[in-house]
């Protein structure tokens, strides 16, 4: 079983390199190149944000192939709201990144993070490509994954062995996240690399549904990015049959993949700007899913929620208020609510439990907020974290 | 022209008393009752919140007949998600002081606001009420305006005189808003009371208008409260002839109501829980109202945004993704931002001008972010504040 020197279990025929391009200071590493040694089937989900990051707008170009061989990532710059400029540059980053690997530049993906509206100093970047290249190799997928830190305050990595028939595969995956998740993974980047043979279409499919349920499903302040992205590349270098939506071996890695992108998501919402708790809304005995969807959203999105958790109060009036502008309709008289496992609404009306889910907040830094509207039998959970002054702090202070 | 020892300008034949009820804690006025001596046309708007507290509920039935005669208030309880008992409790608190004003129930609002979820201490309030009714005369408009504060830092009273023909009106209010407002004037009470005489249903059309323009236009931290109420009474005793929507008067009528709402508005922001700014964004060159204004709040409500106000930094990428997430079209290439009266975007770029937005943001204390889509005529204007540590603090503590 490959692993590197972070003992992270590596899929056969990935390479990784990072470098020094300066580009919003010095002294850190703000670049990486991630390289499949063969053609891989590739797939991707890419921010909703109608103002698209000039990256963004070229990946989805290039996914229509379903062919990729190559990322290159930096954090730093966004190159967002960069016009035509930011167009050519990110081309031109994925021109270079083409001649220097010797690989066609449709099979180049290029991925930006960090401030809006400034344009990539592209000087920098040129002049950090060739060296990525050499030293494809030299470097871990954690190394990677602190490369496209931007607020995030670790790096996060996942790897899992898949057995498929007797071969046994590997699906690994690194992830940054931090400030401005919302539905639609905002400011997020997602890379997963696998050595299974999967279908092209079916590669698609799979992610878009992985992603659904997870990254689409948490949420940090309910602002949205410009710049997330999710892509797959699967290389085929576990030399197993492809493996289409009808195979038998489908669940096994849909199952591994959910896995993936579900603790990723865990992963960004814990590590939510100044976060200090992990809060899981679950909404229950709704009409449809995207009923429960949407009442989940709203708890979660709610400032006044998000506060009250962080200041241990179990003030379920702040939950009832946002289920009743969430759009959604439902009997208030019906409404059970649970703070952990202790009801602390029942029919609409608090049982008076109010000290003891306090207490249940004080002594959790994961909790969970169960709402049961009683009236269908769909549900849907979401993700989010609490509210504190230390995310005013980073994001009063993000450029300065 | 009648003015209290306030010296705030009175309309005829109102009177007002304040009182002690220690519903949250002893040692603070946290009741307040508004009478007028003849029975007066009476119109008002309330929550959207599907969760409505007992009192909308009362009120809403009430406001049918367009009559009314006296207010009860209090703050400290919502009176909201309390079942059967909260409805009891209302009408029972309606019922009491009619007996006590020897007028008819159905001419008695109740409002509420305050903690949710908590019945109404009941033996209180009934032992308050006498006194209330006893003391009517002797508080200010004023008394009235501080009994009703919650997190709010200030009472907001508003009064001007209105020239109806040969006779001078007076329209007299007070408002509390600060945390939880949002679209739809949430967790804010605002009675307005005159004494000129206004057709009922002309009465009601024009609160409805001035609400739309004013309070469901402000925007702290996107929640909604159960209990919003904006109630008007125009008793008549001015002796004018009865206003009509084609009298000759409406517009000069209308206009000063207008500015009275308008003004709360704005002093509901400047009072936003732990605001330092006050922010107006307009977005102009929409498409239509709607778009404008739905644009308008997405920028609005982001945190980002907002605590990128408080620190002073000029960080446009962040309206961008705000509108791009609004869901509304537009072209990303067309849009221009200002920041004050600095162009930081034209065609969707930045300028290069965010040091001198940065210094504007520094320097004003009430600062304006206009918009423009170029794409059509129609604009909207959204007053908002930022989102600082103080917001956390006052609502991560405001219960315990």
């Amino acid at each position: 079983m490959l692993r590197d020197k972070n003992k992270t279990l590596i899929p056969e025929g990935f390479l990784f390199s990072v470098g020094e391009a300066a580009i919003k200071k010095p002294g850190r590493k703000d670049i990486a190149l991630i390289y499949s040694m063969t053609e891989a089937n590739t797939a991707g989900v890419f921010t909703t944000n109608r103002v698209k990051a000039a990256p963004v707008k070229l990946d989805i170009e290039k996914i229509k192939s379903g062919k990729g061989q190559a990322i290159i990532v930096n954090s730093g710059n966004a190159n967002a709201c960069t016009g035509r400029k930011g167009m050519q540059d990110a081309a031109e980053t994925a021109l270079l990144t083409a001649k220097n690997l010797k690989i066609k530049p449709s099979l180049i993906y290029v991925c930006s993070t960090g401030v809006i509206g400034t344009p990539l100093p592209m000087e920098k970047i040129k002049a950090a490509i060739p060296l990525l290249t050499t030293n494809l190799g030299r470097h871990t997928l954690r190394n990677i994954a602190s490369a496209i830190m931007t607020t995030d305050t670790f790096p996060k990595v996942i790897s899992k062995k898949v057995k498929i028939k007797n071969r046994t595969g590997i699906l690994a995956g690194i992830c940054k996240g931090a400030g401005m998740i919302a539905p639609n993974m905002a400011t997020m980047l997602c890379f997963i690399l696998t050595d299974i043979a999967v279908e092209k279409r079916t590669l698609s499919r799979a992610v878009r549904d992985s992603v659904r349920k997870s990254f689409n499903r948490i949420t940090i302040d309910g602002d949205m990015s410009t710049n997330d992205t999710t892509l797959i590349m699967a290389n085929g270098m576990l030399g197993n049959a492809e493996i289409k939506e009808n195979s038998a071996s489908y669940k096994i890695f849909k199952e591994a993949l959910d896995e993936i992108t579900y603790g990723f998501a865990r992963l960004i919402v814990k590590d939510g700007e100044g976060a200090t708790k992990l809060i899981a809304i679950e909404v229950e005995g709704a009409a449809d899913e995207k009923e429960a969807e949407k009442a989940a959203f709203a708890v979660a999105n709610s400032n006044l929620v998000k506060t009250a958790a962080y200041g241990n109060d179990a003030n379920w009036g702040r939950i009832m208020a946002a289920l009743g502008y969430s759009g959604i309709k439902f009997n208030e008289e019906k409404v059970s609510i649970h703070i952990g496992n202790i009801k602390v609404v029942n029919n609409g009306i608090g049982t008076g439990k109010d000290a003891e889910a306090n207490d249940y907040l004080k002594k959790n830094i994961e909790v969970s907020i169960l709402i049961d509207l009683n009236k269908g039998a769909a549900s849907a959970k979401v993700l989010t974290c609490d509210l504190t002054e230390e995310y005013i702090r980073v994001n009063a202070e993000y450029r300065t």
